[in-house]
């Protein structure tokens, strides 16, 4: 019988995770103490500031049991951190884990979901130092907080865009959109759903590298993740800077996938692409003359970075249709609490 | 009607948070940037190590919503990452705050809930530099992840307790355990339960000031805090330290009021001091011959430290009687997910 975390007991599970760590994940010779003790104990790298952000999965709200296997949903979980320290220019050094576990829980979908997390942190030889298993309600929760550095006085803040100023996105935003469709739909049908466009939703991929590369050139004046969707990460970015954005639709870019699955299920592609998406793409603002220098460093980093709009003095954000329209573009990003 | 978090959003909380962040919080010259981008960044000090933990309670696991409001809910889980970061003889500078909510959690409880969380960080000059909000399936669920700061090698880990050490504790573990008791028995009898033990269990203290004044010292060979019980954290200080412990049971301290309510009870008094309680004490070990400085410290913070045995070669905790027997002392630690 598969043995479930019930069997084994706290003790036995942390044990099991500290050999999955010792064997799979790296080692930093800056980590004085690891797990194992109250608080785990690092020695920064002089002429760093360190960054440091949190983030939920939740169970049933965040990911779907069903579609997601663990491995994956530590991909994503540890993603979506590594997405943010990215976001601001840093370089993702160390992750504390706390979980929270149905006490029937198997222990080998534990060891996949740690699995996940080293998947996304080795790259950056970042470790897993601390965190906490409880028990929990109904459901799992995944609560990552990660640690990371960044040249003192590099970050790069939502608030610094100015009016004039370019707006430009990586990747193709609305993928994980029109993948969490077309599982949907698949699921619904009684098929299995392998393709891209699921793929980009089950384990999007963040944009860290090209973050790192791209505050390192001190061009740009604003930089967040689209973790919220497309216009509700630029709404925030707007709002933090006290400027408007003037997005041309027809410059987004939108991939052959895209507008394929939009037609396949009988949609419009803007719906993905200028609504809420598990993205992890990056958007940056930069003075005009200063584009293509950013689109050359993201180049290098094999990411395409599109020129889309600009950063306006009047607030609010408005969309250019193809006719010339202007129209109010809602920054609906996702909210958790609203009906 | 008093409001709820579905009437405001998640961005609605985000600025209510904010604004009482930025009227009753602490601000750092060494935060360079906090909540509202895609992560803190902070300027760690030279010559220090910093110290990262992290902690979880869980709505109905770790705290039963009819007896402990919000504000003292928002104090006790602070106070145990506190307390975790004191154990290393660090203090506290920067807490992020993960929370899952109902969406019909009442705004003011989570303000309340802040409160507690600024009332134990504010005597620290510590703040809240991030965090996340989520909707989670039943009840509430708070996770905290705590930086601290300690001079460079002055860390003291649970895992260098030597044989014929001094094993000594802070203050009175078991209150909490009688406090529990306590309340739990004036429900059953339809009573309210205002008492000292139970006010130990509500908003227990941690030992941080202690903590950091006992590791300057040099003298402490291992620490760790109770958060698990007596036995419990000295089984795993133990265990990281190769050794055992032999505990003379009349030299713990225990205060007259876990006498009178194990009486009242009709429990034996050891059942509490010697099993689990959320008493957040310190277990400290050294060189017999620093007993004495390590106490005059310990008093100079107002905070009775007691010897209470010894460190064997031999492993496996053992409880000297009163009569003399030798008998096991259990690690009976809390386990999370044991039947």
């Amino acid at each position: 019988m598969a043995e479930r975390v019930s069997d084994i007991g706290e003790l036995g599970l942390i044990h099991r995770i500290g050999s999955l760590l010792e064997r799979d994940g790296c080692r930093s010779p800056q980590v004085s103490i690891g797990i194992g003790d109250d608080a785990a104990s690092f020695l920064p790298r002089a002429g760093c500031e360190l960054l440091i952000t949190c983030d939920s999965m939740v169970e049933n709200r965040h990911f779907l049991p069903a579609f997601i296997e663990s491995f994956d949903r530590g991909r994503r979980a540890m993603t979506s951190n590594i997405s943010d320290i990215g976001a601001m220019g840093g370089t993702p050094l160390y992750g504390l884990v706390s979980l929270g576990l149905p006490a029937d829980a198997l222990v080998l979908d534990i060891e996949a979901l740690y699995r996940g997390f080293l998947h996304e942190l080795n790259p950056f030889h970042a470790s897993i130092v601390g965190g906490n298993l409880t028990r929990s309600g109904d459901g799992m929760f995944i609560d990552i907080t990660l640690v990371g550095e960044v040249a003192q006085g590099k970050a790069v803040r939502r608030s610094g865009a100015r009016p004039g100023d370019a707006v430009l996105v990586t990747g193709f935003p609305g993928r994980a959109a029109a993948g969490l469709q077309l599982l949907l739909q698949a699921a619904r049908d009684g098929r299995s759903a392998g393709h891209p466009l699921v793929d980009a939703y089950k384990t999007p991929s963040h944009r860290a590298r090209a973050g790192i590369a791209l505050a390192a050139t001190g061009y740009a004046t604003a930089m967040t993740d689209t973790s919220d969707g497309f216009p509700g990460d630029l709404g925030h970015l707007c709002e933090a800077s006290g400027v408007g954005a003037e997005i041309v639709r027809e410059r987004i870019p939108c991939d052959g996938a895209i507008r394929a699955a939009a037609a396949a299920l009988g949609r419009d592609p803007y719906a993905f692409i200028l609504g809420e998406s598990d993205d992890y793409e990056l958007i940056i603002t930069c003075d005009p003359r200063r584009v293509q220098s950013l689109q050359s460093v993201s180049s290098a980093c094999a990411v395409p970075l599109t020129e889309v709009g600009k950063i306006t003095a009047e607030q609010g954000m408005h969309v250019v249709l193809p006719d010339g329209r202007k129209v109010p573009l809602g920054a609906a990003g996702f909210d958790h609490f609203r009906p």
